[in-house]
């Protein structure tokens, strides 16, 4: 239906941030044959990293699963971007999330959940998708989240 | 041929796991469009991590490749309860393989031949995949290896 | 327009590598259903690391941007060795790419653009990509940079 999901948005009383551009020499999105990537998002906020450090060091776990909901944000914002609306949107298939976190840490999937709470929330059915959430020793830019997402689209 | 890959497991006296739920709020499958996409698949046996450590560290290579083949048993087993039998595989595409490693530690290659190996004697063709293998500082429940799958499907 | 790729690599004054076997028991590519996957790259040159090391520890960012350059033409090389020649190459959908790094390091999109760059100089618009830059605490073979790719093509 179209305009569903910007109506589950507006009752979520969420704001969509404007997409980022890219912070290298590629593109934030990328829609070909029926398939949507967005690149890696990072937990930014106006530009900048609102969510930094290592997970099982400097940052929590709600703050880790902070971060990952910005990151799940700025998805969003990509691929509104990317399509004009969120209508196009056929099913997200996959989340790969990157973890900032110190040696021994344990509970990624936990910090990921911040991000895939959240895309089911927004997305109904269409947000449900797989995953893989991993511990990465740095990220770009002291991030403690970061994630990229693959859609099939209209 | 329908059947072959069942008799080959069995040929091979190999009983696959049942297939885990995701350890988040995600699916641990997703069937769209010729593809299923698996999830991240740790080395579990009966619901627990049964190599955990680092490679380079408390886990030896040995050890590591067996919880490597444990991933690709588990990422067959979500297969089978995607497509209801593996009969419907058409090609392994892509292994994702994340070892949690210290640094310096450079054999991640021979790690993940663990799930490698084991996927191309059970499958055959259709079980030679392009593959990447990278260190992780820190992995879920502290497991050995992460592994995840992309088929293309009947 | 076929041979344009083959004529902007002579421009450029640039020899592909020769492709170079997988490291495991895996394959270095996979051509299906319009999709070419190339399983992760090192910066190999005459089948020995050329930039081994981590970024933020032993290695400086010229170096790291050298190592990603060096992991894409090994891309296009695999490219090259599955297609025939590049003409076939439709469009580069995404690089993954993975940065040997300490803690704290922040700057592995800088990094990464070493290979995006020269893809976009070589390709054209059908380089333009995706991406994801993340850092790992180790990488096989003590490299310093690790990257893969999709492609979409004919």
């Amino acid at each position: 239906m179209a305009g569903e999901i910007e109506a589950r948005l507006k009752a979520l009383d969420i704001v969509l941030p404007d997409a980022k551009p890219a912070l290298g020499s590629y593109v934030p999105f990328l829609h070909l044959n029926g398939l949507l990537f967005v690149s890696g998002q990072l937990p930014l906020v106006e530009g900048k990293v609102a969510v930094a450090g290592q997970l099982g060091e400097d940052v929590d776990l709600s703050e880790g699963q902070e971060a990952a909901r910005l990151c799940a944000l700025n998805i969003l914002a990509q691929a509104k971007s990317a399509l004009g609306d969120l209508d196009g949107l056929v099913q997200l298939l996959r989340l790969n999330g990157f973890v900032n976190a110190a040696p021994g840490f344990d509970d990624h999937p936990k910090v990921i959940n911040g991000a895939s709470d959240l895309l089911v929330e927004i997305l109904g059915g269409k947000g449900i998708h797989t995953r893989i959430a991993v511990g990465c020793a740095s990220l770009p830019l002291n991030a403690a989240v970061e994630i990229d997402a693959m859609f099939a689209v209209d």
